[in-house]
C-alpha cells in the first residue's frame, strides 16, 4: 500500500527491453533479508529501544550527508542543531530546523540522499507528499505521531526491514557491553562489532593518547611499548571476535603499506607517547599497523577492511566549533596498485585471507582496483562508498568493475550509514540498481536471464554473506 | 523555417520515453535569453558593428578550435592563414583557405565543433547542405552575400541571438573604451568587462614587464612595489566594476593557494623587476595572488572564477611562430582538494564570496571538485569547460556532479567562445544536453517533470544569472 | 550456420533505433578483412601448421586474461597446469584442468573474455551449449574431435578468419627464420614481425646481458658501447624492414621522454654492462631510448607503438615461479603532457612520422591523449588495451575521446592477443561496439547514416591499414 506512493520502475532504465527484466529481476531480491557488513549505527539504541524523539533528531542531526548539502548553500549549522564542541549555542527548537529543511528540500533533487529521504517518508513513514515549505510542519506532525507508536521503535523497524545482519563500528576500547546484551536478546538478527583501531593507529589524533589509555584498561594490559600495543590489540580483536565480530576496518587517507622493523615501531611508539611524533612517524606507523592488521586477519581469520582516500576535517571552523564526522571530509585522489604491493605480496596470495578494500577514486576502479582484485586471491572490491553510493556512482562502480573482476572478486552492498532509517532505503536502491545494470546486460544479450537471476541474488545477499563468513 | 534543417530532436536521447520529455523541457528553454557569463569576444566588434569580411576570416582564422583539428591532420597553420608572429608568410586566399576546409570537414563529424558549425550554417546562414569539397565554394558565396547585408552586422546577430549579458575578458591594463562606449548605444543587452590579471600574474611570463606598465599607466600608480601592485590591482577592479563587471578570472596551471608575506611577496616582486624571478618565485606569486584575488572579491563582491589545469602552449615550435592560443594547449593532472585548501579554510565560508571553478580534469569532477561544492558555500563548480564543453562531455560533467554537489551549487552554462557565431550553437546545445538529462531523470522517476521544469530554467537561466549577480 | 547459436544483435543497445541501425552497419563491416596490427601469436605456429594438441593448450595455458582470473578465485596455477620457471610440479591431466575450467566458467560471466570464449565456442566450434560442470568434459571431447581435423589448422582457421594481415612481435636478437619462411609459403595474408627492444633497452631487468649479446650477434656488430648499441639496432630495424615489418613497440611503465648527452648514454651503457646500472640509469635509458627510436621512425619510417602504464610482475610470488606474463602486470596512474613533451616537440609535428600511444589509465583520455592526438600532426590513439578492450571499455574510449580527436587521430582496433582463436572473436567484438557507437550517433541526430557508414568501415578496416601504411 504504502509502496504505491513511489513509481514501481523507479531509478530503472526507460527502455522498456531492460525495465521489464530489472523489474522482473528486482521483485526477487526486493525482500531478501538485509546483511549490513558495515556501519555506523549505535548498538545503544536498539538494546534501550526507546521511542525517537523527534524527525529532526531522527533525520537532520545525525546525518552529515543531510546537513552538509544544507550548509553548501549558506545554511549554518548552528541553524540546523548540530551540538558544537566549543560550547556556541545552537538552534534548540526542533520544529525551526525542520521547517529549515522543508524550505531547502529541493537542494536534494537528484542526490542519493533525496531519494533515501523520499524511500523514508514514503515507505516507511507512508507520506505521500514531498516535503515542502508549506508541508513542512504537517508532516513534522504525522511523524512525530507516528514515533510514538510501538511500530516505530527501534527493534519493530530492525525487524521490519528485515535485517538480518547488522554490524556497527567500535573501537578497540570499547567494552562492548550493548553488543553482550543484546546477544541475550529476543532481537530477530544479528548486530555484531566491528574492530576499527583508528584511534590508536593515527599517533598525531587529538585523542591517541587517551584511546591508547582505554585500550590499556579494556586489553587488561599496560600499553606502555609497541610489543604491548600490538598484544593489546591482538587481544581486542579475540575479544570483538567473541562477540560476534567478523571483521576490522581502518579509515586511511592513503593505503601505502610497509613494515618497520621492530626497533623503528617501538622508537616511533615511544615518541607518540612523548607527545613528540612526527608528520612522517604518523604516516609509518599507519602503513606499518596496515601490515600487522593483515597479519593478524591471516591469523584470527577477520575480515580486513580498509576505507581509503579521505582528507578528514578540510575546513578547521567546522572542525574547531563542531568536531569530526561533520560534513567537511574531501576525497584525495588515491594510488593503489604501489602502495599496496607490498600488503599484497606478504598475504595477497593467502586463500584464506580476504581485504576488503574501498575507495573514493572512481579513476582507480577500472586502472588499478578491479586488475588488483582480478588477481589477488585475498583482494575484493567494496561496493561504491559515501559519494558514490549513488545511482550514477553505482553504475559507473559497475560498468568499470565488472569486466576485468567479474561479480566475484566485489562483495556485494554496504551502506556504512549513520542513518538508521535509511538502511532499508539504501538497499533497495542498490537492489534496483545492480537489476537495472544486470537487466542491461541481457537486453544486450552478453548474459542471459538465467545467468543475471544469479548474479542479483549474489550482489544482493549471498557475496556478502560469503566475503564476511555470515 | 531555417530551424528545420537540422533535426529537432538532436541530441537527445533515442528513447522515446526520454526523447519526448526532453523536447517538453527544451521547447521552454530554448528562446531564454542568453547569459554569458564568461568569454573572449571584443567589445570593439559590437561598437564599430562593421560587416565581417568573409567566411574564413569569420569562421576560421579565429578559432584554434577549428584548425587545432586540422593542423592534427597534417594541414600545415601557414595554409590556413593563421597570421605568423615571426613573419613566416602565410596563405592570404581565403577562398583557397575555406576550400581546404570543406576538403577536410568530415574531420569534424561527432565533434562539438562540428555540431556548432553546422548550427551556424543551417540555423544562421539558413545553409542546408553540409560543407564538402564540392560545394566549399558555393557555400562560401553565399555566406559572403549574407555578410554584406545589415541582417548579419554584429549588433544585429547580438540581438538576434537574444543575449542579455554578454562578458568579455579583459587584462588589468585594459582602458575598456570600447565597453564605455557601448555602455552608451542602443544595443539591447549588456556587455560587460571581466578582470583578468594573467598578464601581471605570472612574473615569467614574456610580456610581464610591460603588462606592469601597462597597470601602471592605468591605474595611475607607479608599479614599483608589491604594496602599490596590490593597490594598482584593487584600483582596475573598481574600475572594471563602475563599467559593469561582476567578475574576475584566473589561468592558472596549478590551483595551489597559498598566501605569502609581505615580505616575501615584496622580494619576489622586486627580483621579478628586475628579470630574476625563479620558477619557485613564479609558482608562489600566483599561490599567494589567488589569495588576494579571493581576499579582494570578500571586499569588492566581485565573483572570483579560476580556469584550471592547462599547460600552455606545449608545442614550442606553434609557439614561436604563431603565439599563444593557437590549440597547442593540453591539460594536465589537477588537485584541489589539498591546493584550494588554504583558500577555501580562509574565505571558503563567507556566504557573501563566491568562487566558480572550470577543470579540465574530468577526473576530479566526482573526487574533488563535487564534494567541495558540496559543502562550502562560497564554491560553484563551473560548466564544463573547453575539450570538456561537448555532447558526451556534459553528460559525463552532469553525471558525475549532479549527484553530491546537486543543481544549486553549479552555475550554469558558460559558452567561453572567441568565435561569436559559435554563442547561440554553444547554448542551444547545452540547453539540449540539459533537458535532456533532467528527462532522463524523469523517465528514471527520479525527479518529476515540475521539478525538471524548475531546474531545466535554473541551468539555462536562473542560475548564471544568481552566481554573477545579474 | 553456426552463428545462430549466439544472439545476432547482440551488444548493440537495445534501445530500437539505435539496435536497427548498429545492425545494419554491423552488416557492412562483419565480415571485412582482418587487419591485426598488433599481437603476439608466434610465427611458428603457422608455419609449423601442426593441429593445436587439445583444448586446455589451445584455450587455457596460453591466456593469461584467463587463467588469472582463476587465479584470483583461489585456484593455484599449479592445478591449471601453468609451467613453472622453478621447476614445481604442475598439473599435467589436461582433462582435470578443463574440468576447473568449467566448474568455474561462471566467473567469466560479463567479462570480455567471457564474450571472447563464447564466440570461440560457437562461431568456430559450433558448441551450442554454455560450458559448465556438467558438459566440461563433453565440450573437451568435442574439441579434440575437431582439432583433429583439417578445418581446424592454424593456417586452415588463418584463412578463415579472413586475416589480411598478422602482426606478430619480436625481440631485436630474433632471426626472423618463421617470417622469412613464411613468406614464402602459400599462405593467404601477411604475417610481418613488429620490433619490439624491451630485452635491450631495460638495462635493469634479468635477461639484458643476454638479450644483448643476442642483438650482437644478429646485427653482426659487437654490442660493447652505446655507439655500437645504436648501430645494431638500426641494422635490426632494417633488417626487420627487409621482412615486411611496419612498426616498432615498447612498452614501458612511464612515457617519460628525454634525450640524454651521448656522454652520458655511454656512461649508462658502461655501468650496465658492469651490472652496475642504478635505477636512475634505466629510467633515464628508457627515456632516452624513447627519442632514439622516435628519432630512427622519422628516419626509416617505421610507426612507433608505446604500450605504457603497466606495472609489471606486482606479484613476486608468481614471477620467481612462473615468470613473465602471467596475469600479475597491475596498470599504474600514467602522466602523459608533460612526460611526452620532448618527444612531441623534438618529432610531433613531423607529418611523416607516427606515434601510436596505447594507455592502460583511462582518466588521461579526454584529459591528455585526445587534446595530443587532436594536436600534433605525428600522435594517433591506439585501440583500448588490455583491461580496457571491452564493451565497457570500448564505449568509454570512444566518447572520452572522439569528440576531442575525432575518429582520424585513431587507428582502428588491435586485439594485441596471444590467444590464435581469439581473433575474430575480438575483432567482431570491437566491429559490433564501434558499429553500435555509431549507430547511437545516429539515432541521437549527431551524425547522418551516410556519415556513420564512412566511419565504421574506417574504425574496422581503413583506418589500421592507413595508420601502419599497410
Amino acid at each position: 500500500m504504502a509502496k504505491r506512493i513511489l513509481n514501481e520502475y523507479r531509478f530503472f532504465d526507460p527502455d522498456k527491453n531492460t525495465r521489464d527484466v530489472a523489474y522482473e529481476l528486482y521483485q526477487i531480491v526486493r525482500d531478501l533479508p538485509i546483511i549490513s557488513p558495515h556501519g555506523h549505527i549505535d548498538a545503544r539504541l536498539l538494546l534501550e529501544n526507546k521511542p525517537f524523539p523527534d524527525p529532526t533528531e531522527l533525520i537532520i542531526i545525525p546525518d552529515h550527508y543531510v546537513y552538509r548539502m544544507l550548509y553548501s548553500q549558506g545554511i549554518p549549522l548552528e541553524l540546523l542543531g548540530i551540538p558544537a564542541a566549543d560550547g556556541t549555542r545552537v538552534e534548540r527548537d526542533h520544529r525551526r530546523i525542520w521547517q529549515i529543511f522543508g524550505d531547502n528540500f529541493h537542494l536534494f533533487v537528484g542526490t542519493p540522499t533525496g531519494a533515501w529521504l523520499r524511500h523514508e517518508f514514503a515507505e516507511i513513514f507512508g507520506i505521500s507528499e514531498v516535503l515542502n515549505s508549506k508541508n513542512a510542519m504537517k508532516v513534522y506532525n504525522q511523524i512525530v505521531g507516528k514515533l510514538q507508536t510501538k511500530a516505530f521503535l527501534p527493534r519493530t523497524l530492525f525487524e521490519r526491514f528485515g535485517i538480518e545482519v547488522l554490524t556497527t563500528t567500535e573501537a578497540p576500547g570499547d567494552t562492548l557491553e550493548y553488543h553482550k546484551k543484546l546477544k541475550l536478546s529476543s532481537l530477530k538478527g544479528r548486530v555484531i562489532p566491528c574492530f576499527r583501531p583508528d584511534s590508536v593507529v593515527n599517533v598525531l589524533s587529538r585523542g591517541w593518547k587517551a584511546a591508547i589509555d582505554g585500550l590499556s584498561k579494556a586489553a587488561g594490559i599496560e600499553v606502555g611499548s609497541y610489543k604491548n600495543y600490538i598484544k593489546a590489540i591482538e587481544n581486542r580483536r579475540e575479544y570483538f571476535k567473541s562477540l560476534g565480530a567478523v571483521s576490522t576496518d581502518q579509515g586511511v587517507e592513503s593505503p601505502w603499506t610497509h613494515k618497520l622493523s621492530t626497533a623503528r615501531s617501538e622508537a616511533i611508539f615511544e615518541r607518540a607517547l612523548a607527545g613528540k611524533a612526527t608528520e612522517e612517524d604518523a604516516r609509518g606507523f599507519t602503513a606499518n599497523m596496515l601490515m600487522e592488521m593483515a597479519r593478524m586477519s591471516v591469523e584470527d581469520g577477520l575480515v580486513m577492511q580498509i576505507h581509503t582516500g579521505s582528507f578528514r576535517n578540510h575546513n578547521r571552523h567546522i572542525f574547531d566549533r563542531f568536531g569530526l564526522d561533520k560534513g567537511a571530509d574531501i576525497p584525495v585522489q588515491t594510488e593503489y596498485t604501489r602502495n599496496m604491493s607490498e600488503l599484497l605480496n606478504e598475504f595477497g596470495n593467502d586463500r584464506g585471507f580476504t581485504i576488503v578494500v574501498f575507495t573514493l577514486d572512481e579513476s582507480t576502479y577500472s586502472r588499478e582496483l578491479a586488475p588488483l582484485a582480478g588477481h589477488y586471491p585475498a583482494m575484493k572490491l567494496g561496493a561504491p562508498w559515501w559519494f558514490n553510493d549513488s545511482i550514477q556512482g553505482m553504475k559507473r562502480f559497475r560498468e568499470s568493475v565488472m569486466e576485468t573482476a567479474g561479480i566475484y572478486n566485489t562483495v556485494g552492498f554496504t551502506d556504512d550509514t549513520r542513518a538508521f532509517l535509511s538502511i532499508p532505503a539504501r538497499h533497495d536502491l542498490s537492489r534496483r540498481m545492480d537489476s537495472n545494470f544486470l537487466a542491461g546486460m541481457v537486453a544486450r544479450h552478453i548474459i542471459s536471464f538465467e545467468e543475471a537471476l544469479v548474479l542479483c541474488k549474489a550482489l544482493a545477499y549471498d557475496l556478502a554473506k560469503k566475503a564476511y563468513k555470515l
